[in-house]
Parts: structure tokens; sequence; C-alpha cells
């Protein structure tokens, strides 16, 4: 059996509202400057690593389109083939959406915050259709294979995650190819939470750094043979991981 | 039978070579940040005209690319399908490439440098392999069905890309998309010759404006209802077609 092709995770560099401190999930904000900065960064290790792309894969929403985009031709791989899906979207913050993380904590305690960030299971309300952050008017959304999510839980995003994991990612690999990953926070925590095999009470811990590319060698059966990834800047993200994990408070 | 998508041809904003009067063919130079501005522009005209691509073609080159991105985020279109493909390429300009346009006129005569430049098919002489400006070492065209050019005239360019119109362009048009095809002076050139039926001495005469989407609406024959195609903005596309015609005088 020919050798899999290397998987590489990019986390969004800063976007507007990670600024801002504001649950962004589904509303479709822009990278900072800061955050186009990280993206270019981001290439230049690729780059540095000779670790080069050979397909992209991103979710519908600009700051990891974007990040790909500046990354990819920081690395002089602009031309590779590109695929998108809403798969690979950040998780849909509900209700949340659009308010500021401190607030939302101080409105409604500590408690009740890191349950909505950090449980597996426990997605926050609903955000109302037709409301000021919701996207049922999104062309980008129309005709979706699956229905539209209102709020989700990061046991949601797994459960829609994997499909397009096993359809349309895989085969890249299996053909050998370089596939680098272009996507946020809480859909590569629920990638990573599959690859590693993370349990649902310790994924609640594992932060990933925006900007960073994050290395996977897999075997035949797509286990790590790298547990946890290969950071290619592990000092930085070290740091940055610490740093995401301490928001709104 | 249902009705075709539109087609929309964006040529590439100003690059740093066009900048500098430099022939460029297939090296793989970027914007400048008037062209920047250019693409910029060019989604905002189509987002002004409510023409809203739902997939894009580009070349393998930074100038398309870039071009499509930042036009399509200006769109807020940024979302789309993607697809490339070296058949959409600049024309190689062979030994040319990285010479100045007006020192090459300068030293073989206004007469060889116009045909190099407008004849249908008196390619420039043949690129050296290896030599500065060649691809023969470049990533992206390991393994591309066709032979790698070493030089083009426009009559190379039509026949190496009415292949990709056909297989790749014409079925998304036919599935009713409306398609942006993001290229370069003498690809969208051979194009524009293909579907106006435009004769190999006219051709000549036809230059097309950078950053100025052009639409065209066609029939189930895939012939133009509105032949020669309309610019979003024909004031602007008129002066800059007039400018085009005059580089290297």
């Amino acid at each position: 059996m020919a050798e899999l092709g290397t998987l590489v995770l990019l986390r969004h560099g800063q976007s507007t509202w990670n600024a801002e401190n504001l649950f962004t999930g589904w509303v479709d904000v822009a990278l900072s400057d800061q955050g186009e900065q990280e993206a270019r960064r981001g290439g230049e290790l690729l780059a540095e690593a000779g670790l080069l792309p050979d397909v992209v894969h991103t979710s519908l929403l600009r700051r990891a389109i974007s990040t790909a985009n500046i990354a990819l031709d920081a690395a002089d791989r602009h031309w590779i083939d590109v695929r998108r899906s809403w798969r690979l979207n950040e998780r849909h913050y509900g209700a949340l959406q659009g308010k500021n993380k401190k607030e939302i904590a101080d409105e409604f305690g500590e408690e009740q915050f890191m349950l909505w960030r950090r449980s597996y299971d426990t997605p926050p309300p609903e955000i109302e259709p037709g409301s000021e952050f919701s996207q049922d008017a999104d062309a980008r959304y129309q005709g979706i294979d699956g229905e539209l999510p209102l709020t989700e839980c990061l046991k949601d995003v797994v459960e829609r995650l994997l499909p397009y994991w096993e359809q349309s990612i895989v085969p890249d690999l299996r053909a050998g190819r370089t596939v680098l990953v272009a996507a946020h926070g809480n859909s590569l925590r629920a990638l990573v939470k599959h690859l590693d095999g993370i349990s649902e009470a310790d994924i609640a811990g594992l932060n990933i750094p925006t900007g960073i590319p994050l290395r996977y060698d897999l075997d035949a059966d797509l286990k790590p043979t790298n547990p946890g990834g290969t950071y290619l800047d592990p000092e930085t993200a070290e740091k940055a991981a610490a740093a995401v994990a301490n928001q709104g408070r």
C-alpha cells in the first residue's frame, strides 16, 4: 500500500472579532492585520519546513479562506487545488454569536460560560432565525447537504465534520498528497479529537493556537505516528495555546 | 433545455512587470498595488451589477489567482468553488520573458516587435531550458496533461485553451452557473476569438483591459447573444484598451 500523504492543520489567524473578544461562530468576519501577518508567517513556516501542500481544504468562512490564500501565496503554493465545505466551518455559536465573551461570562457566571465554551454536549441557546447574526438568508448555505444548524456543541461539530473527513480529505491523503486544512478552533479540535482518540472529557483542555501549522503523519489506518501532531513552531504554539485558554477571563 | 449560465471574463490587474513594461508570459510575478486596487474594483463592479459568480476558473499564475481572490472577497463570493488550469495561463513569451518591451522594440524594430506581440501564428524564439525565466523546474507544471511549451503564438494558446473550455468551463455553464474566468490578456483574447468568431486578422486589433469584468450571455449553441460581450464599466474599459494597444511605444 502506498504511503499516506501528510496532513497539515492551520487555524485561521486573528479575526477582527477575536480582537474584540466577541463570539463569532458562523458570522463571516475578516482577518485583522495581525491575523493576516499570522497567516503569512504560517506560510513561511510551511516553506521553511519544505512541507508543501498539494491541495487545500477550507471552510466557507472568510477568515479561513483568507488565511489559506495568504499562507499559500507566502509558500509559493497559491496554484494548488482548492476544496471547500461548510462542514469545516467554526462551531455555530447559536444565540451567543455577536455577543462579548466577557459580558456573557459576567451575565451568566463563569460556570455557565465555560459549559457553553468547553462542554462536549451542551450547545448555547439557538439563534433566532432572521436575527442580525443568523445565516438563514446566506447564499452559501442554500442547498447544503444537511440541515442548517441554529446552534452547535462540539459533539455536533464532530458529527457533521467526520463525513467530510472520510469522503473528501482521506481520499486526498490516500492519493499520497500533502493536504492543508485551513479551518477554525473548534472544527480543528473536532478533527484532532478523532485523530488522536481524545476523550470527551479531555478535549475540553485542548486549545489550538492560530496561524501555526500542525503536522500529522498518519499510518495506513489513519492513526497518527506522531500523536498530538507536531507544530512547526512549538515554542510559539505553547504560548499561544495558553492565551486561548484564558480568553474571556 | 435549461438556460445557460452567464460567463464573466476578468483580466488580472496590473502586475509588477506590467508596471515595468517587461514581457511576462509564464513568469509568476505578483500584482502591483494598482493591480490589487483594480481587482477590488472588479469585485465591486460584480457586486453592484448583481453578477455573482458560483464558480471561478483561474490560471496557475499568481496575478490571476490574486485577482480572483481579491475580486471575489470584495463581491462577498470568496467561498465559491475554485478550479485552476495551466491552459488558462498567459501566452508563453519564449525567450522574450523578462525582457523590456521598449528595448526589444528598439533592438528588433517595430515590425518584428508587433509580429511577436500581435501576429496570430509567429511565436517568439523558444526559451532556453534551465535559463532564468524558464519554468521547467516549476512544481506546478510537473505531470501536466500536455507538453510544456517553450514559446507560444496566439494560435498555440487557442489550441491549448479550447479543450479546457469545452471540458471544464462549458459544463459549469450548462449547469446554469455564473462562471468567472480570471486569466490573462492573451488567454482571454483566445477565448473571445472563439466565442465571437473573430478572424485571425481581426483578433490582432482586440485588446482586453485589466480589472473590468466582461459579461457574455450565451445561447444553447454557446454563441453570444451580446456579441463582443458587455463590460461592466464600458467607459473605463474603452480608455484602458487604448492604453494597452500603445504599450512599448
